[in-house]
């Protein structure tokens, strides 16, 4: 019989978003209990929002580092188990380092790191760590995502020869236009967020959709990127020509000035018998297409999804679960792994993931800056 | 500062899928935390789900009796406050009764009785409690319905003059075309189900969303409906000319033997300025149609909705929320009435809303009893 | 191998619209040539127009009469073969008859006649002249609608057990709000309109798509009119319950105050096994229900399509044809018809449908006076 | 008052389906007549063909040059005035080229020529001749695709910055997996097909709409083909990177292996105050996307649409128009060309946009050929 792990939170407090995301996920199915947290580094405001949220203040802490050595002193079945990291970018790398060395399963936000060399280093303390490390690329939570993942691995499409991959945004724009605030918003400074804007930030998501839906690894890349502005040095747009395994191509679309765009991650996936089509925006439908047939919609919760996609439906067909419901099923495969129960490979996403994903972003900068030059991805 | 509320929870236990909808909607905005329940009838089942959601097992109850009786000897500031009432329909009635006699706030799931007259009972047993009573009209809790409500409000559509709303599901069929089952389960039975299947089950949502998002009264009807059999006694489809006042008329539509369709419930409102398109499967669009000028198609969470619309998102535009979601918009207008914090009369249904329902409910079967002739509902 | 069949066209000068579809059906399969016309009761006019259109003038007549005169003296393999009337509504019956009786083929617009009992005369004067009758209900000529007729035929659905009909325009909201524009507008005046607006106009559409899709007939109705305003005499806006065989019921609803609709005709039809959704917009996307396989999606122009919907697509599947090829491929039918070549009954509608029709506009006129009761159609 | 044209038409007899769309497209606006034609290169079902469907036998020719020189013998108001060019690919050059030196207008399918070379060299040979050529890029006739060119040219997206333009197909399936087969069709025979089968075929298609909605020249190009099998010498896939001015810059991808896709041409167009997406294959709804109102959908036939916009619908809202109307409105506006009627430059495409096309073809052959490099168009 389960007892509720104990959880962890670093960030995410105040109006944070990605804070309710992971303390509504961790909910859903009746797995976590948050019995501590740093939710912000301003001690004042880290005791307010517990209260607000009514998570006991004995085990609220001062700071990173006073948790970790405070929770070290506690029996280990009082302890947090799995702590979330919900910081700004550059703190997932020591912090995630910090709790794999003492032993504690990790839950991460994206991105992982802030360069490949950080990714490895942190993959080299996981292998010896031997604890359960997640990735938050919630959008293969989804039920169709898992889907077309098991109907792929099943053969259904036959041979993949094509694959066309999106995530358009548009909410740069009021940025980028304005001279004065696209030269002082921290999104677009590289000494704050990183090598890259777009494909660090959203491209990154369809890379990992990509490799987590057909099984198979991007092996080179050619990217093209978009500054818009001569004054701008991030990317807020990047098209990528994608190689993977014999004869199998593609293209990874993104941009962060798509206007009118929401949250348009997609995908495309072209094989020998059969195709898919998918939209982040329209997750319940998963559209699978022939050449010979009429095009069938597939939706969740019924008898003819795999056992993968039906592990993440809790309703009826009809009643439509969202991206809270698509990282709760994240958390459900932690919490499956943490409690050494048999889960599926597909249930989350791993530090191999992570490792990938910086491993492409690097990639499409150096192609960038080469003049759209391939480039090898690391096997 | 919020404190969490002490939420009892009365069935919902095992695989109850209403139990999981009410409990993660409470925990969503971090409002509730479940302190007593009866999940089952059979104790050491009801024991066992407790631990199996790892909720403290010293208020789980060996029967709603028990429970009334133990948490009224705990300090006020203890005892649940508002209880779930998540049991088989007949007993909605009694333990709502017991619950408002004795000054809880009651959550009840619908239909709120099982017929008017003890609706009538119902009420006036709240209107001497003066607690909060809330009847989980899940859908009303949808941004973009809520967004409907607010523009006909504000005129944005003009007069309405023709209303047409739908609720089709298929799920029936699998029963009702076997002699043997339909003539056995429960929900066909009348003497178990009461006097309506498909108006009584989901009919009555449709009738709730028009009288919702218009903000009309529904004064008469006239329904028509369909057995199927010869030898099946209750309703599987029924369709209902509506009439408003002034000129104001439509249709209400409603089948269990909608081959194929999964929980297809939708609305359709046209005045002399606009018309609203909405379903409830892809709850996140509206469209928002003119003679004149393009279809819009609102979305949640821009600047451009209602301030009732965007107390209900929690993510920005393109993270679809869903029916998770909803319910949780539910329980947090709860959570605002039992505190005394200030909220719009669209964040719960009400009362009335489970009054006017039954009233509904009768009147469709005495229409249809009597050849199809007008009936009219009460004020 | 066949030469162009000569037509004659009565009405559709200037800029009438329905001119325009007639005139490109007939040439879009190359069987037809018109040969003459009155196209206006301005002798003028209709010369300017037949030089505009550059159809010889040596066969445009100054009037309908002199017409049928001047085509009996030419010798019968240079005289008009079938002549379509185009004219307004009170002269469809008068002219269809005398075509009739002077042998004339004939393709009539809808309504066919202003009451049942003109219907059932012309019926009469069809069945003595032994020549072709067809009557433009547009809307089956699509594909996808021939389609469901032959799945349907074909057992595929299984027993019917509900069918929805939907036509809803926007367009009257315009005249109707406007007391001046509704007192003097002809559509609004029952001397110049006839007895029905809305549903003489539109619903008959849905009620002739429901019999040519399901192969029932509809056996009884009822029917509640709105008038919107105290001083407007004709309906403009009906819902109508419909009763088939055997438990089969169902609603056609048809509205011409439907804010914002355009040309909103649609049809859902329920199964034992299966179900439909198609809609006149989309007209080349049918969608195929099951309670527990995916959803369908059948498009023209595919081998998996029956025979009568691909004798009436012309090029291959994604190149959207629409309601010019829908009218088309009933000039397509009727073509084969006087060429005494062999045609499925689905290719065009007759004198029946146009009988039915008028059955069925009275019937609805006569339940909503009598206090919306139930109304017998004949056999 | 306009008299028909005198349309002459080279190829497209037989089950041709482009002889279909061409001859419907001449018919629809009452603007031409065929009056002379090869439609086959066999005489005798070259005059079978012309009985079939009806065409006088008198000026149906043994062969193209006999067509040219017995139509020069007739007096100038007799002759043909316009010719489409409906033959196999090698043929338009030739043909086209011979038309315009006889002082004939030319209506020539895509592609215009098998090389840039031979597009200069018609080019110089229409300047000569002074008489209308026009490419039937058919696409670009649909309404809301013309409806796109203005509001571009009037400013309302403002300033472009990311195109976005899609062709796929998967028809070439069943051929390219089947080793025998996909060595013998001609259609993947560079001798026989040219140097490109998708970009050539369709690629140039999404190439044309870009530049035509966008009213911007595609400067440079970097293309990335895909043969999928060592043993096949055409493109069946290709993805290229595009740039505009000033840091505008885009994609265009297109595949014939893209399983299950029909005709799956569109575009999308992010500007800095708003952005389009529309698709060929629901030709008659354009989404009008903003940072920060609703999304806007666009039909045909409303007030609100451009003046080129409405020229291109003839009946009201709701009634669907498809390819037919599209191909028609491209004849619709070369037979005001050729009557010297005034005409907006979007009403047909011209020489230009066929020179253009073939430098686009080649730049993409020589990009991908060269590992990927930019190739700069000609100005």
């Amino acid at each position: 019989m389960p007892k509720k792990i104990r959880l962890g939170i670093l960030g995410g407090g105040g109006d944070s978003l990605i804070g309710v995301l992971h303390r509504v996920a961790s909910h859903i199915n009746d797995n976590y209990q948050i019995v501590g947290a740093v939710f912000n580094p301003d001690f004042e405001q880290n005791m307010a929002f517990a209260k607000e949220i009514d998570v006991p203040t004995d085990r609220i802490y001062k700071d990173f580092d006073t948790m970790i050595e405070e929770e070290m002193k506690l029996p280990e079945d009082e302890r947090i188990q799995v702590c979330s990291v919900l910081t700004p970018n550059f703190l997932h790398f020591p912090m995630a380092l910090k709790l794999l060395e003492n032993g504690f399963h990790v839950i991460c936000e994206k991105p992982m790191t802030t360069s490949l060399e950080e990714a490895k280093k942190l993959q080299a303390a996981h292998e010896k760590a031997g604890t359960v490390f997640a990735l938050t690329h919630t959008y293969t939570g989804y039920p169709m995502v898992r889907q077309m993942r098991e109907m792929i691995k099943n053969g259904e499409l036959g041979r993949i020869h094509k694959v066309d991959a999106v995530y358009y945004q548009g909410w740069i724009n009021e940025i980028i236009h304005d001279q004065e605030k696209r030269s002082s918003v921290w999104r677009l400074d590289p000494k704050k967020a990183g090598i890259s804007s777009c494909i660090g930030d959203i491209g990154v998501h369809a890379f990992n959709m990509v490799e987590y839906t057909t099984g198979l690894k991007i092996k080179s890349i050619l990217s093209d990127f978009n500054y818009l502005y001569e004054d701008n040095q991030m990317d807020v747009d990047g098209t990528v020509l994608i190689r993977m395994s014999d004869h199998v191509k593609g293209v990874i679309r993104s941009s962060q000035v798509a206007t009118g765009e929401e949250n348009g991650l997609g995908i495309a996936i072209y094989g020998e018998k059969g195709a898919f089509r998918w939209e982040q925006e329209n997750p319940n439908y998963l559209y699978v297409l022939s050449d010979t047939k009429p095009t069938q919609v597939y939706k969740p919760g019924h008898a003819y999804n795999s056992e993968l996609s039906l592990g993440g439906t809790k309703l009826p067909p009809g009643h439509p679960e969202g991206i809270f419901d698509s990282m709760a099923n994240i958390y459900l495969g932690v919490a499956k792994a943490i409690r050494g129960e048999q889960y599926d490979s597909g249930e989350y996403p791993t530090m191999t993931d992570g490792v990938r994903g910086m491993n492409f972003i690097e990639a499409t900068v150096e192609s960038n800056k080469n003049g759209n030059t391939w480039v090898e991805l690391e096997d």
